[in-house]
């Protein structure tokens, strides 16, 4: 097997482990194991326990941070906006349920310099979506509500959906995104 | 200073600590401590850690069922019922700010047999709000999507409140109240 391969084999398996026991309760013997290897051959493809999480982390962050980019730069209006950061974290969510349990849960283990780095990305990422809610407000296509309970209410659910998507039976990814939009921008409550 | 006053002041200074430090990291001497107390007298009215841990997480999981329950008996109609529940996690987490970060991150250290008496308490506040949402969808009141979807999106935000709500500026409880219903049930797209 490739190093490369090897190595995406240590960071999947960390994730899961990670994400059953939390990143703590993980050694690199335990990452050995499940991997059927000697722990010191971990060492030939990685530094650390701490190398791992932060591969973790960073990734799926920048994953966020490149989507919220192209859609910052993009020519759409808020709402429009809005959908795609919807669309955004339903298939990251999706495609990296792992991840995003040590993202959530264990960030605060990471240190320096990738503990800062992490958080620019994600107060940049909040920031963002702040401007994107009030742009909505400015131009009267979102309700004149306060800009942080409409931002915070909808990135709670969002930042959420990892620990609960796999429970909603019979929809499919598409069939999330097209839900979530109308849950999380149009409302529960059927128009007459 | 009377012995259930002093038992109070010691629930309120361990919800305190535990949400800065998480219940792992707090021991009875950082609670003594805290008080300006022996740590020897915390015995005479607590006899353990792990009894004010329970205390604190089964008062407010019981806030939230007996307010639950009134809702559930009430004669409203799904809408005025999903209002309720909102008005109830609003009013919960203003007043148990401390409270909700332990039920939120160190309910999986109680024990026996609080822990399966919490589970129970959460798995039927769930049911009770799923079923709602059903009565909702069936009555006509609310969007024919997947009642998971819904339920979660909801929940997620209401059980996350307690992080963010202090960033909003200048919403006081009962106009945060207004707002969360439009955001979660009416949507925050401006209707033409």
């Amino acid at each position: 097997m490739k190093t490369e391969n090897r190595k995406e084999e240590i960071i999947n398996i960390s994730s899961k482990l990670f994400k059953e026991k939390g990143y703590s309760a993980v050694s690199m013997r335990d990452i050995a194991q499940a991997m059927g290897i000697k722990a010191a051959s971990l060492y030939n493809h990685i530094t650390s326990k701490q190398e791992i999480l932060s591969i973790i982390i960073l990734d799926v962050a920048e994953k966020f941070t490149r989507g919220m980019d192209r859609i910052v730069e993009s020519e759409d209006n808020a709402i429009d906006k809005l959908e795609k950061i919807i669309e955004l974290h339903v298939n990251v969510t999706v495609n990296n349920a792992d991840a995003l349990g040590s993202l959530n849960n264990d960030w605060m283990h990471l240190v320096e310099p990738q503990l800062s780095y992490f958080l620019k990305l994600r107060s940049q990422y909040e920031e963002n979506f702040r401007q994107i809610v009030k742009l909505g407000v400015d131009e009267g296509h979102l309700e004149p509500l306060n800009v942080e309970v409409m931002l915070f209410s909808i990135l709670s659910t969002l930042r959420t959906l990892y620990l609960w998507y796999y429970k909603k039976e019979g929809v499919d990814t598409a069939e999330l995104v097209v839900q979530m939009k109308t849950v999380l921008l149009r409302g529960v409550v059927l128009k007459p």
